[in-house]
């Protein structure tokens, strides 16, 4: 939304004053009361300024780009998040790279029984892997995975920019969505968060379609 | 922003009666015209309503969804695209592949003399091609790249919104950012947007520091 000018002065008076009254506002920028009233309802209804009776109103410091924020992460993990793929720490190099093009994914969750998980293989980790001059069908995921605890993972009740923040600051490409598993020991997989998805999060909100 | 009960009264009896008068509006709400006044401005001012003099108001058709989505749509690729990293045709599959790991990237750009844009290799491609048991330093990039013109591209002028959906839709992970070539022939390659650019100021907008 965009302030009209009288509200920026507005805005700017209270920045420098606050906590101000309406009255008093109204004399400084030589206007009455009544003509302030919409403007003023309009800050405080969007969130710019915050009112308290006896006391008057009050810069909440927040911008309109912070309230956009605030709305951002609102979305949750768990609208978001897609099925995960997996493979065993025995699969062999080969057939985990066949899994990923057949499965069109850029990381596999190598799982325990019960879908425990234990590493993380992304499509830089075979790619790597493959310019040796080994034998792919040979050498198992388990040797090249990232390992268990050194995995970034994130809930299904975790917010989406919780998740996108995540993806930024460990530079990796896929968060596997976790929850306790039930024997009491380890992390279950029951998603994956991926930049695929924040981009169409993206996507989304730039239509206006998203469900907050 | 939420909107009050009395806010959302109001948008209903417009979008079933609109074009409406302020005056029809308080009597269908039993309140002042007066009491209504700050209400009108607010839906007003944020774009849920559009009033007209001596017509009235009438629904804009915009949720408070659209209004994020129209923010969003004003970011514009120039501000957030990132330097492009390049090879030539000739580069075996091999360098390709350690050009990627140095510099950190999922996608090179192939370039021709000038900084012409004739292909692009994705780790994808490079995976893929590095499965056969061929001798990597043998092959070159030309012979496994996507190859100009089937390649989706955008210009620094575009949104940022409309690259995002490019990328989900295409189902790639980077664009190139091109302009017309200074001679007059191809495209030349002047930067980069990725799913990570897309993650980045997902993270940004939920942070409330963008500046737009």
């Amino acid at each position: 939304m965009e302030l009209s000018q009288r509200q920026e002065k507005i805005l700017n008076i209270v920045k420098d004053e606050g906590p101000i009254t309406g009255e008093r506002i109204a004399e400084k920028l030589n206007l009455t009361r009544a003509t302030l009233r919409p403007d003023l309802a309009i800050l405080t209804m969007s969130g710019f300024l915050d009112a308290r009776p006896r006391v008057g109103y009050f810069y909440s410091g927040k911008t309109g780009n912070q309230l956009l924020g605030e709305h951002i992460q609102k979305l949750p993990v768990k609208d978001y998040k897609s099925v995960p793929v997996v493979c065993r720490e025995e699969t062999s190099v080969y057939d985990a790279i066949c899994t990923m093009f057949l499965e069109d994914v850029g990381t596999l969750y190598v799982v325990q029984e019960g879908g425990l998980l234990v590493g993380v293989v992304s499509r830089k980790d075979l790619l790597k892997s493959s310019m040796g001059n080994q034998d792919l069908q040979t050498i198992p995921v388990g040797v090249i995975m990232s390992r268990m605890p050194n995995i970034v993972t994130c809930r299904a009740e975790d917010s989406l920019f919780d998740a996108a923040t995540k993806l930024i600051r460990n530079q990796v490409d896929s968060l596997p969505v976790v929850r306790e598993a039930e024997s009491g020991t380890g992390m279950e997989v029951v998603g994956r968060i991926t930049k695929t998805t924040i981009t169409r999060a993206f996507v989304e909100l730039g239509e206006g379609a998203s469900n907050v």
